[in-house]
């Protein structure tokens, strides 16, 4: 068992726009170290930051670009130095590396560290050199930020956690969503519906957001306890205003009313959490809005917080509702996501 | 012992502007229930809501107003169900009442009930009566925010906590101020002042933020481990980026470099928190500078937390910097205040 000398994804040559054109492409990864591990790929979720890197969206992207970054993999390379044996079962998130000297890496929030933050594609390899992403055969990388997949858990089905799960576990978590608490989940997607189901294996009375009651169903099967829909401010207001101790978003709109409805829906002492990195500025807010309250950002978790999330995610049986498609119609799967047919994640699957 | 059918006090009797002309006026109170207490006023702190409110700057005022809202005095007839007996010390924040039922009333968070907040002055008493302040002979509440004033404090040199110390200690505390943390606070002024004697008390290292050198040796004496010139924040950047578990800001101003600057010197999971309620916008913000931290409100207190406070600030020697003047030249005081002269809180004293 051992990895090529190559590996082959499925790449854009240049910037996409509404339909993803991805085609094979073979690369020769960076030289591996005793730290790296390398996995052959058992699945790959598609995440709309996927979307977002193919398109250019928040800075001109490198091409040819492979993305992806919900990796689940079989080690079939491991550094002395890894952590992992041959065989092991792993999964790279959205980032591959950070400089592991810094306080925030030390207190185990990596996903934060500001000197090296090496993203599992696009990731400066210096040099102008990036890491190519999950829509391969192979990924390579630091052992560090390869966790072990539990048992328990399936790597096609649940590979969407690695982004789309810690992204709403870990601010969950950490602001104290458990039992005796509400929680909002604005929103019900790819991420929405993961986190409707995580807010409610952490225990809390868990409520869905949303603009229309076309997906109550769902969210009700997710563990929403009700389905708020938020069409009428006003209404939602005379009756929630006060009501949750956390609310997170995860479809951020520049022009949402956050003063005006959603942190007046907040609890003394509650978080609004922002899912992400809009890029727009956010919405202007009135000081008054925010007395007793916090606004929240959050990008991603760290591995400390993938692994527990796993352990929630096994003993909760936490699942993501995911559609396959098989690794070679990787550009067909996410013209699908971009056109926001997922319901609720795509997942690559090779042949 | 008992208290007079009316209560005289130094009122302003139209819109102030850059000189504070305060006059008696005496007034009848509105009608003693069981729940009350008059107490007769031992001290009454100068805050900078005051100067507010007398120049009609959140919103017109209601005239005459008698201001002040920071009162420790001796009960001088306690309603049967007031929880008082006479002769006791206590003292009146910045809130006289709220519902006492709801929700976060229960949490004892008093201070962010929606329901039926009313202040200590300009606090609505229906049919267009309302409250009027502590720069007087006596004052009316009820029991349940009369808060017990401890042995160990003095009522002149530590009626200022009442609201300019909780004001920051509530924060402080609820947020996670102690041992291991770092603490920055902006501005080093009444608030400003004590909470570096807070923060210290709680435990943390404490560091002043300040736009100009001239307070360094005030700050040391304070608490400060370090006092921060930010004139260059460029330089300020290179060293504290992610320093700090807590910035408590007590000079908001509607241009302040928050997504630039403040927010950068926050450690991931770390609070920004805005003490107070500035009449303009919060500054535009970018999505990226509140990744992994928080935008938070604060507002004074509730009664709890001015009680625990007071244990603190005995057991800690937290002591307010103040002058005093006669209760009959609060208008002089005001003045004073206004033009900035508090080093750093004003108390007047009756004969």
């Amino acid at each position: 068992m051992t990895s090529p000398e190559q590996f082959t994804g499925y790449a854009a040559f240049e910037q996409q726009h509404d339909v993803f054109n991805l085609k094979a492409h073979t690369y020769i990864p960076r030289p591996f170290t005793e730290k790296d591990v390398d996995v052959r790929i058992l699945a790959s979720g598609i995440c709309g930051s996927d979307v977002h890197i193919l398109r250019s969206g928040w800075s001109q992207s490198k091409y040819p670009a492979i993305v992806g970054h919900e990796i689940v993999g079989e080690v079939v390379r491991a550094g002395s130095d890894s952590g992992h044996q041959l065989g092991d079962m792993v999964a790279f998130g959205a980032q591959c590396d950070s400089c592991g000297s810094c306080e925030t890496c030390k207190n185990q929030l990596e996903n934060y560290c500001r000197k090296k933050w090496t993203a599992t594609y696009q990731g400066s390899l210096g040099k102008g050199a990036y890491t190519q992403g999950g829509y391969a055969d192979y990924y390579r990388g630091p052992g560090r930020f390869a966790i072990k997949f539990p048992k328990g858990l399936d790597p096609v089905t649940h590979c969407s956690l690695l982004c789309g799960g810690v992204t709403v576990y870990a601010p969950l978590k950490a602001y104290g969503a458990g039992p005796g608490k509400r929680v909002g989940v604005v929103g019900i997607g790819g991420l929405g519906h993961l986190g409707l189901q995580f807010s409610k294996a952490l225990g809390a009375e868990t409520y869905a957001l949303t603009h229309s009651a076309s997906k109550e169903k769902d969210a009700l099967a997710l563990g929403a306890k009700k389905v708020i829909v938020t069409k009428d401010q006003k209404a939602v207001l005379a009756e929630y205003a006060g009501f949750f101790d956390i609310i997170i978003c995860t479809s951020f709109q520049p022009n949402m009313p956050l003063s005006s409805f959603y942190l007046p829906l907040l609890k003394p002492r509650g978080n609004f959490i922002l899912n992400g990195l809009p890029e727009e500025d956010l919405p202007p807010m009135k000081p008054q809005s925010i007395l007793g309250k916090s606004l929240t950002g959050s990008l991603i978790g760290s591995p400390a917080e993938i692994e527990e999330m796993f352990e929630v995610a096994v003993k909760h049986g936490v699942k993501p509702w995911v559609t396959t498609y098989p690794m070679d119609k990787a550009g067909e799967a996410v013209t699908a996501m971009h056109e926001g047919k997922a319901r609720y994640r795509f997942v690559l699957v090779p042949k």
